[in-house]
């Protein structure tokens, strides 16, 4: 059964569309671009989820929303394929980073978004706010250093759900600049395949 | 094995305190203060974990961080008991109810929070930005006033999960004006003998 994955231009639901492809699981797009004005979701979303935001997937009679429900919503379909993996260290790395995408090192980055867009002070106090995204780059550049994926030696789901984050740290924060690390993950990322095909269907995404 | 807890007073791992007590595991609390200038968590929990952040726990060799990621380790430990339902609709609102909680309440809370601390511009900010708090009030109190718990009929850890964004959202957003199903989940939740006995093994905590 087909898959309707509710997708908005230049945002996180970009990693729904790449899980998709790496799993090659049957879907189609539904795209929305956002408020000129705003920035933010159109309200015709909140016809689809009382949230109105995205992403938001359509499935055999079920909506689920929340990026990392949906991730591990279509792992479970695809009978756990780039999911939890079978040794225990990675299995709990897997679950960390699964939580800690948009838990912990999304919300930082979301702030310093929108001080960017309080006049005056507002520019200062993000200054002021680096230092605590930094500490979190900071501690993801040494877990790439130590393996090559998020969960371990393989590529998991952890790391599409890690992927926007971090790609808006990039355009956000400086997060490559001298964190070679996180530089080649991302440079790994964009050149697989299914990110690429991912890219093609899902239309302008500003991150990649 | 006794956990250990790595406890920052006034914060999200109260709600680990609170699983604890609920599963019946037992459990050893180290807590922390919050820097007085900062408000932020002291240096010293760097020692337990590269971010320095609360919770963290450690049990059997694993340092454990990400509140989504304890309560899931928690759960497991205590096979199962207080996780995922065996209803299906009801599994699908613990998985989405677990993400959402620090995926999606809790970044608006803490922007707001932030913005309250920016001088001249910032107050006018955090009105602006009240909306967007809102709708997530809003459905939340939807969902509670389709259902006595988060998941379904029964108390899950997708409650515990959920406690910390809705106080919170009490204490910053007036979360439960005009929101009854809310109100009554908080009083039911405090009732809780578990939530009780957390309480006195963590100190301090504001929103209670």
């Amino acid at each position: 059964m087909t898959i309707i994955v509710h997708h908005l231009e230049n945002s996180r639901s970009q990693r729904v569309l790449w899980l998709l492809e790496e799993l090659g699981l049957p879907y189609e797009v539904r795209r929305y671009r956002r408020d000129k004005a705003t920035m933010l979701a159109p309200l015709e979303l909140r016809r689809v989820h009382p949230l109105g935001k995205s992403p938001v997937i359509e499935h055999a009679g079920n909506i689920v929303a929340e990026t990392g429900a949906i991730v591990e919503y279509l792992v479970e379909l695809a009978d756990g394929r780039l999911g939890m993996p079978g040794h225990r260290e990675d299995a709990l790395r897997y679950r960390h980073f699964l939580h800690y995408a948009e838990g912990s090192l999304m919300p930082p980055l979301f702030t310093k978004l929108v001080l960017s867009r309080v006049p005056l002070l507002g520019k200062v106090a993000q200054k002021k706010f680096q230092p605590m995204v930094d500490v979190h780059l900071d501690y993801v550049e040494g877990e790439l250093a130590a393996r090559p994926w998020f969960a371990g030696p393989e590529f998991t789901a952890a790391d599409v759900m890690m992927s926007f984050p971090l790609e808006a740290a990039v355009s956000r924060a400086n997060a490559t600049e001298g964190r070679p690390h996180i530089a080649a993950w991302i440079e790994k990322v964009h050149a697989r395949p299914a990110y690429k095909a991912a890219l093609a269907a899902g239309g302008p995404y500003a991150y990649a």
